[in-house]
């Protein structure tokens, strides 16, 4: 598990470049923060849905290749409940399901407030390989 | 149309951070395009999920606002159909449906081949003042 | 609050058509079951989707008219997780964010055993007149 | 072809309990009508969403299973966009992509006058074995 926390931690390029940080990942669960910096604004001021979405998206795959399998997410709903300005947004990841080829989970994503910004649901399929690795 | 055309251009950091090109916009419709470069890669070495979403999220913010009211994404589902890894992704927006309130837009991204890489349905409250501008 | 409960048990008809009994219901809350019959199955013989996001979707529309103001469900996504094939099917739903114009609400339906059957999420747009009543 | 839709045409229970007629199927392809009954009401009096969605499903299903392996629906996402109140809708599926595993089909619920009532999108998973049959 540290060897694939230490994989995401490193080799998700463009979660990097949108400066997420993945703090926790156990079985079927993983979390990750995000600092709003000016980078992550649409031309409405707040946090971009592109941004929120990667966000979720990325502890979503976190938490689905904690499961053994390497999975692929393919498709996800996403609601926009509060917009974003400022502080850090807190993603977190939960399992619905899960079988041997697909699973469903659910994000969170929150402001250090605790106010809820956005809710996400994932699909993956998962394949007959390894998860990701370095 | 011109003037909004401009703001989204300039103005949507996220958008830019991202490498994300506004091409066209007209009345209900919008296209941009994103060239793969690394840092838009996952850790499965393919265009991560959220990079794809925020393409597909920026053509549908154009095309809702082009519609002379300020619009917000209230939600979105999209669906991951192929894996993209390098070349141009283009992104067209456009209208499912628009009334006082709301509005429905669908959208397509495509590799420059024409392969369909994620179809994208977002959902845009709109509001009763003018669009974004400067 | 008992008004807009009856109201719910008797005037929808296609609930009615589709076995489905309204059990609880309170401010953001709402619970229902429909016991399996032979007419909700599909070609595969396992309980149809439409008959499941029915159960689902009329949780759903009970719990965001509890809270006071007309609502029109105005998109839905839900995952199948399970197939059904007898027994009861038990929806609750609970709300994630509720404003001024626009809710929130996830939908889980499991079976009688506790087995999750589906996960529904549903927005619906808030107008400004009372909730349904006959 | 014409076996599978003899059997999806008899042998689909809940879609025949609510008034389902299938018109039309080819590979990738299925179109099927529902005239509008005192019984598919809410108690809005509008088409309820459960009934709609229910027509979209079953194109889908037709459609996603006339690709020659039984395909399952593992999700869906649906948007309401116009009420309906009467006459017939009309439903047809499209194939947006497919390979070895997985479909997605975009269907689209009109009204008799061409009025778009609702949008929906369906993600598939085949299975290796023969579609459904009799």
């Amino acid at each position: 598990m540290q060897k694939l926390f230490d994989f995401f931690k490193e080799n998700d390029h463009f979660a990097r470049k949108c400066g997420i940080v993945l703090v926790e990942m156990e079985a079927g669960r993983a979390k990750a923060e995000m600092k709003i910096q000016p980078f992550h604004l649409n031309g409405a001021k707040v946090v971009h849905g592109g941004a929120i979405f990667t966000l979720a998206d990325f502890v979503f795959a976190v938490a689905v290749n904690s499961r053994g399998k390497l999975a692929l997410a393919i498709n996800a709903s996403v609601s926009f409940v509060n917009p974003a300005t400022e502080g850090t947004l807190i993603a977190e990841a939960r399992e619905i399901s899960v079988n041997r080829k697909l699973a469903n989970y659910e994000v969170t994503v929150k402001n250090e407030k605790g106010l809820l910004i956005s809710q996400f649901q994932g699909t993956a399929y998962r394949k007959n390989g390894p998860p990701l690795q370095s």
